[in-house]
């Protein structure tokens, strides 16, 4: 099951799968057929069957998939069974918004630190977490066992986050700063860059005129 | 220019290159080699020459691009030149963030209208906007001229959000809920769903075990 030759696309639909499905177990929906459940998220039966194949056999034919089962299942595989520990640097809008964000408690994701370059948000109280300086990121990233350090500072700053957060020992990196960071390769970095998801949204609406 | 035929990646690294050399030039870094550049945005010299090569010929030969001259032409590309309104939908911890977010505002993008179902928030003050409940939201996305809703609220309520937002008149929507929303052909869609991002990090640490 730990093969790497699993195409990422898939794995980002199978996250995808289980999200949709645990929206259905929260309506009370205890089984699905594999083309209500495509329908729903956006692509076909075909589709998912071939992701899921990827990792084992799931759902019974003629019947369909037992959804609180399957969620279990791609959770599972993802690696979401465990609870993942992040810390955070920069508490301005955005990362306020994401220390308070229900989805991640929901999901097996907790903020345990949180960091700021700026003296004046140091010492501030955002939920259970009180924001630390980045000098103290080292033994605390230690002390909590953070495995993932969620980079929410502005450009002009993210590459020095992340080579903070390399040097405490964070194992992966979440970046919302639309840069291009840096990073050995043993490390694992996403980016979520919404801006440009935005851009592409104006480019269409232009090209329609 | 205006074909269709622009590979949609070829655009999104566009408005990354745009966002990198905005950055260099706020650094007053006039001119930059196709080779720096590339490497700042982690892609090859030869890929950046033919993203831009769609549009147009950019640079010289020899010297490189000109930074200033550069972003402006990919911000005509991808239709940024002029100010796009937004409205959003959920204000509360994201949509919040959202509002707050200094990066929309530099990048003529500008919000002009929020709603929520929420009584509670109703009437609250954002920055310089009043959250306006969802029955309002026809005639106000038609008075100031909203082209794009934002869709900030729980997945339970996305496609309800979408479908008020497509009755109201918006052409474009950026949804940050992890659902797929259903809509009309004639309406471009763009989603941002970083606990997906979340999800993929997990799933590579715990490959590497």
């Amino acid at each position: 099951m730990k093969s790497v030759d699993i195409p990422t696309i898939a794995v980002k639909r199978l996250s995808f799968y289980a999200r949709n499905l645990a929206l259905l177990d929260q309506k009370g929906v205890e089984v699905i057929s594999s083309t209500s459940l495509a329908e729903i998220c956006g692509v076909n039966p075909a589709q998912i069957r071939k992701d899921l194949g990827y990792f084992g056999r799931f759902g019974i034919r003629g019947v369909g998939y037992y959804v609180k089962e399957l969620v279990y299942e791609i959770r599972k595989i993802l690696g979401l069974e465990k609870e993942w520990r992040l810390a955070l640097m920069g508490v301005g809008n955005l990362g306020s918004a994401l220390l308070g964000h229900a989805q991640f408690l929901n999901q097996g994701f907790t903020f345990v630190a949180a960091f700021e370059r700026d003296p004046k948000r140091i010492g501030m109280k955002i939920g259970h977490i009180t924001v630390a300086p980045v000098r103290v990121m080292k033994p605390l990233v230690m002390e909590k066992g953070v495995e993932i350090g969620v980079i929410a500072v502005g450009p002009r700053w993210a590459q020095q986050a992340a080579d903070k957060f390399i040097e405490a020992g964070v194992r992966g990196i979440l970046n919302f700063a639309p840069v291009q960071l840096q990073y050995p390769s043993d490390l694992h970095v996403e980016n979520v860059d919404f801006t440009r998801k935005l851009d592409m949204l104006c480019y269409r609406l232009t090209l329609d005129g």
